[in-house]
């Protein structure tokens, strides 16, 4: 890794439709924010297709179709995941989960293994998507992805944090970029040879 | 409801295109069994469709398509709820999570709302589904669903218990039966007028 | 319970010992609060003396010490529980989950078998001790204690919200006062004969 | 570490006073076992005297108690945490979780940060103690212990497997073998300069 930079692949919501829903553009701009806030030693790639998943089918889980083949190489060819995730009925959506669960199939292929990773959540209500990120870690340990304890960022009241199409609370962006900091430590501590 | 069965929904995995999941056949092979072993009190109504649902889209909430409002529908008509999930990656599968997403919106019309209910799992290893329970459960906070606490019912190593297509456990059975049984009693101490 | 009133027992942090453990004195100041808002139709007692339990011990189950006895008596006494916590490392603190195990042994009896509860909590952080909350809820399913599920009270930066002594916070009120609320309606329903 | 053995602590139930408490007499042969199969690069020390603390006191945390002194001595020494922990009531025991809330005070001298860390737990149950295990990762993300993923030691139906004071399954000694070995392999991972 000393000779390239850190391949984080950020894994959320969609902006491709528009603003269908809400809380996916909140966490595409989340998404955005990092890319921007990306320290020079990283470079931060979203995948933002998990709306054109079908629903999980073990009979395809060997050969699934094409936008899942592109995304478990994604996942395999990146250094460090962070996720994105917006909070439903205090966990994680189904698309996100779904998501998730074609790209561990079949078991001896998961493609998160061994991977380090992060979560940032938010949410238009006080406690910023804090439930959904505790499933998301239990989710985690079987996908045995490592994942950064601090910081934890949980964008609460989210909708007062954006103007005009991008995320303009400076306290928030300076979370971000701590996590983006925190979470190219811990890839250098895990993976130095 | 003294003069009428009390009506209890089973929500999981499909029967429908054969064996291609393993898991989803066995929670149907679950669901077959409540239905058969249910109080001459109650009747077992099966909703095996959430295979056939998109995925979640804010924008058509109000307005969804017709196999999700038949779900929402069934939902409201009934007394109770008995959730019978796989454990996909320590939770519940993206695709039950889903269902319950839409189900849920939008939030001032969430068809759960102030319904008794109650969850069994199975999984093919020791634990029986137990983590994607706490998980929903934690769900079931949000969609004001009041579960059963007693007697919970995770069927371990479930591949064992299924000779022929059924559910071939006698302990299986007795546990499922019990849980039918404190069901219909939670259902009328929450609804007796 | 027509012509008595409610019995609510609250169960959290001590105020005796002064002010050494700031979270214990705002988690007391909670309950003073619940005790002031506390609707006509219930008396609500505080149970403080937590901090005055032994460990665990499975040899005294039978035989408990004193304080401990008159602790069990009082959750069987009372229609329903009120728990008030802080969070301690993510969960309820040790000396809350002490007194719950010593309360639920012997397993035969259970002090908390079927009665109705409560939650609220308090932190000097965001989340308003909203992590505690949902450990407490798994411990509730054991215990066979029917929790509410709305409204949740989580009570962020309490430290702001306290004015020489009293919770001075109108919307904190307004939201014990609805929890309160809300646990009366919830006890008569599951006791109403 | 290349010259010297990896320090691994383990913390958990007591043996001292006798069998006075079943689960930890059980959680004390888990810790045993793991002394006796401990690979030739570590060595592994039992702490079992959690027993002995008072209930925490947020007034002494800069100055506690001398067992607790050397239990966070202990801990600061150690290369690697091993949390042995029967499960009361669905989650940890409060003399553990009273044990960790010490430990971690004052919160800019939590003794657990930054130590990589893994979980055994017991149960007479079919679970294990996996529900115990889940919020003790979750009390871990607030502790800053970086968790070994994979294996997942779970010990079902405890009861069964000690014979004469022993631990005597051999499937269970092969799994704490492994968890050992995962977890010397994950220190040395976090810890090579």
């Amino acid at each position: 890794m000393t000779n390239r930079k850190i391949k984080i692949l950020c894994i959320g919501g969609s902006l491709r439709k528009g603003s269908y829903n809400r809380s996916l553009l909140e966490t595409g701009l989340l998404m955005k924010s990092a890319q921007e806030l990306c320290p020079e030693i990283a470079e931060l790639e979203v995948f933002d297709r998990l709306g054109e998943f079908p629903l999980f089918n073990q009979d395809l889980e060997g050969d699934p179709p094409a936008v899942i083949k592109e995304f478990k190489a994604k996942i395999k060819a990146a250094d460090a995941i962070l996720f994105v995730t917006p909070e439903y009925n205090y966990s994680i959506p189904g698309f996100l989960k779904n998501a998730i669960d074609w790209a561990s199939r079949p078991y001896t292929d998961s493609s998160f293994n061994d991977k380090p990773g992060a979560i940032m959540s938010a949410s238009t209500g006080m406690l910023g998507g804090a439930r959904a990120q505790y499933v998301l870690r239990q989710v985690c340990v079987q996908l045995n992805v490592h994942l950064l304890n601090r910081p934890e960022v949980f964008v609460a009241d989210v909708a007062e944090k954006v103007q005009a199409g991008i995320l303009s609370d400076t306290h928030t962006k300076e979370k971000i970029r701590e996590l983006l900091d925190a979470l190219c430590v811990w890839t250098m501590r895990l993976t130095k040879d």
